[in-house]
């Protein structure tokens, strides 16, 4: 046996890029704005599994969240510009054999919707270089969520994969977000938000790969960061569940051409209906949110 | 099924506390102070497996890691303090199975001996409440590593296990560190690494069961640290392959009953010799990095 990436290699899943339905060497940002257009929407899924939520029907199958997802995924495949799945719903379960068939699943199926995975993984050195061989050889995502308090040198090995985005933690959702993500730097009013800001337009996007998360629930922030980082992508975390105001988050939020936004709804539609009609339900759910979305958008391509 | 916990609960693992042979009630820092004592050590030995790097006889092996990890830890468990699993090195190798048998090895055999899963995880609410589940219930460890970034609420659903450790990055090993982590805050001469030891030293550590990591390459910051959080014990990596100085370690980072260091060596311990004798070079590499530590302590106890 040797390195890592020859294991999983060996195990069926390319190095060199995610699984079959996916267009690797295609920067991420393309295969985003295709699917912008596509679907006429904004709308990301969160797919975090919470199995005492989940019908009877689909509960006691073998790989429930792995059946779960993709009822999900069929009923909304063609109303959503990306997929998250969250880690540590996951991993919480032991399975995550039922993520990396999820992953799989998404690229075979409905290849062009891009997967985030969001595990907010921060490291340094050949630990950080393990994250992103989990991220994007073992389960394949397109992209994944990162943790910038580390410092630039531990975001370069995912950066550095150049068909993948690295989505960089900036201003997040929970009421917490203050204790350290509001502070002031210096005395000339920036706070270390506005910093990360700074440094994901910049230092970090050399590569053009390089996007933020900014929480639905602060879109005051989700203004000033939009200022900062021009067209960058963004993540935002928060309608629904959360109470972000669709409404303010796109008119704060989007680009000149009405994009530029992954606008992230978990339970709202996972869970709306907890009963045999869950994927009809969620479907109903991302039309709606999406309706929402466009009602706000400058403009729709 | 239902809940995660439950779920787990199944799987043989007991959600109130890890596996068998350690003591599951027990403060974290009872358990690690009786085991500086019993040990008269302050190494921590990271377990952080690179499968290229094993002995040939060890590599062909079915379960290669837990394998590797079982002989150094039979080699070294009377000279450490604990062991430190750095999670990025299984996932990698989708080998989450032979991290949760790595844990329930170091109970079983060597009960008293604490684990500290090193996965930096951090995230909002329910999923923090996963990521809790994940490291305290399905692997069993007895602390676990944290990212302050998203503040305290994102902390709390570890911290809340008063039982377990919760170790919070405060001032890495990594040359990056400095992007976020030394910006001055206010303009009072402080930076963002000591908001984040206040915080720890005060609000996060209600329950005394909040710690942090300092690289060991910033001798002077760990003295500053020091100064901040008292008797508060200190995670130290970076002796070794990164670099750091052992006597300046301890000279700045001990505390005055000449403990208060969880100093923490991974490849130089693992990878002392690649050939058959590596447990036996790996014991030697601990009991010299333990000679080095205790020449500077002002106490052993």
């Amino acid at each position: 046996m040797s390195g890592p990436a020859e294991t999983i290699r060996d195990g069926g899943i390319p190095p060199e890029g995610p699984g079959a339905g996916t267009a690797p060497g295609k920067a991420f940002l393309t295969r985003l704005s295709a699917c912008w257009s596509r679907s006429d929407s904004l709308v990301c899924v969160g797919l975090d599994p919470e199995i005492e939520r989940f019908p009877r029907q689909i509960a006691e199958q073998p790989s429930p969240i792995f059946q779960f997802n993709k009822a999900i995924i069929d009923a909304t495949a063609d109303l959503v510009c990306a997929y998250k799945p969250q880690f540590a719903h996951y991993a919480a379960y032991e399975a995550e054999d039922q993520l990396e068939r999820t992953i799989e699943y998404i690229h075979r199926a409905h290849g062009g919707v891009p997967v985030i995975l969001d595990s907010k993984r921060g490291d340094i050195g050949n630990t950080a270089e393990r994250y992103a061989i989990e991220a994007f050889e073992r389960y394949g995502a397109d992209a994944v969520t990162v943790n910038p308090y580390l410092g630039g040198d531990s975001l370069e090995p995912f950066l550095r994969r150049e068909d993948r985005g690295v989505v960089v933690l900036c201003r997040t959702s929970n009421p917490g977000a203050r204790d350290l993500q509001d502070l002031a730097i210096g005395d000339g009013g920036r706070r270390l938000y506005h910093v990360v800001a700074e440094l994901a337009a910049t230092r970090w996007n050399t590569r053009g790969n390089c996007m933020l998360v900014v929480g639905a629930t602060y879109p005051q922030e989700l203004a000033e960061i939009r200022a900062i980082v021009g067209d960058m992508p963004l993540l935002v975390p928060g309608v629904g569940a959360q109470g972000g105001d669709v409404a303010q988050v796109v008119r704060n939020g989007q680009t000149a051409a009405g994009t530029g936004l992954m606008v992230s709804s978990s339970r709202s539609i996972l869970y709306a209906s907890t009963g045999d009609d869950f994927a009809s339900a969620a479907r109903a759910a991302t039309l709606s949110l999406r309706q929402q979305i466009n009602a706000h958008r400058l403009q729709r391509a």
